[in-house]
């Protein structure tokens, strides 16, 4: 096997990347600049020591605490939580949301051997407890395991007189009534408002 | 911008990937074994030293002359001419072909400047005159440069007495008539062959 099959079979290791997909990657990386390659290659060597779990959120971060928690700018009194350290970047992607974040690190699964106290759900509560939050915004996915961790995390915050919520699930805008799921579409009745 | 943005802005450079693949595959990263890293951004940056074009045939390769033309199992009486070097690659991988290749570089495209000996035809040309070839396949994509240029090549090597042919061109297998555009059925017409 040469350089060239070694780099096409590692990068089709990598999600939604297949064979073709990783040849046409290396065969970019050929003509590319050998200074991004360098720098592309330095970049993947540092990756892991450089990014940690923010000490505060969780989020991925250089700094700790992250520039999130450290932006006075923010807005102090909210709280998303959110399964994962990449869902913190989607959210910040929407310039929806201007608050503070917390990460689980996963959803509660029983099956799996995944119970609230190791996902830091007591970090959660305590930290909830402390600080001068009014409304704790519940950001899980949508899906069995993540209402699952909704509702539990509901339950562990309704003696700290907390406002919690949870995202709005419905229709995708853009969407199509005849492609949305029985589930999708009862939710969408459910959650409908008024116009 | 942090080493997990810059490294998601690299990877959304590379054909096929988008901003969302690219943060998927950071996150994958971030967990990876550093072993599988550090060799993973040592063969980048050693690909382009390592990897050249073969000087007889012109396919990418570590060794020179490549695997191929050193191989003495090939047939030496057959020369597969192909646009790009990672077309050997997807034709070796059908295991249909057993013979040599000659990789052009491009194909004849007046508009854009790219004329016959900017490809490296006449290199073509003198390998056909000292070989013993019985037969030159024309492999480049049945497109309108593909076609032109396999006309081209056609009509140069016409007093070697060497046999041109090309690869067939119609319906894909497991393909439907209801999907196939005109040329397609058209060419699947003309090129059909008796059952």
């Amino acid at each position: 096997m040469n350089t060239l099959d070694e780099l096409v079979e590692s990068f089709s290791r990598f999600p939604g990347i297949g064979k073709k997909s990783a040849a046409r990657i290396v065969t970019y990386l050929l003509k590319a600049d050998p200074v991004f390659l360098r720098q592309f290659a330095h970049r993947i060597v540092t990756l892991q020591e450089r990014i940690r779990p923010c000490s505060v959120c969780g989020a991925y971060t250089e700094a700790d605490p992250c520039p999130i928690c450290s932006d006075p700018s923010r807005e102090k009194t909210l709280l998303c939580v959110v399964e994962q350290p990449q869902d913190v970047a989607i959210i910040e992607a929407s310039r929806e949301y201007a608050g503070l974040f917390h990460v689980l690190g996963g959803l509660i699964a029983p099956l799996d051997g995944v119970g609230p106290d190791s996902l830091g759900i007591p970090r959660l509560v305590s930290r909830v407890r402390e600080g001068g939050f009014s409304e704790v915004i519940l950001a899980t996915n949508p899906t069995v395991e993540g209402d699952t961790t909704a509702f539990y995390i509901r339950q562990v915050l309704a003696d700290t007189g907390v406002r919690v919520t949870r995202l709005a699930s419905g229709l995708p805008v853009g969407g199509d009534l005849e492609y949305a799921d029985r589930l999708t579409l009862s939710r969408s009745f459910r959650g409908r408002t008024s116009l």
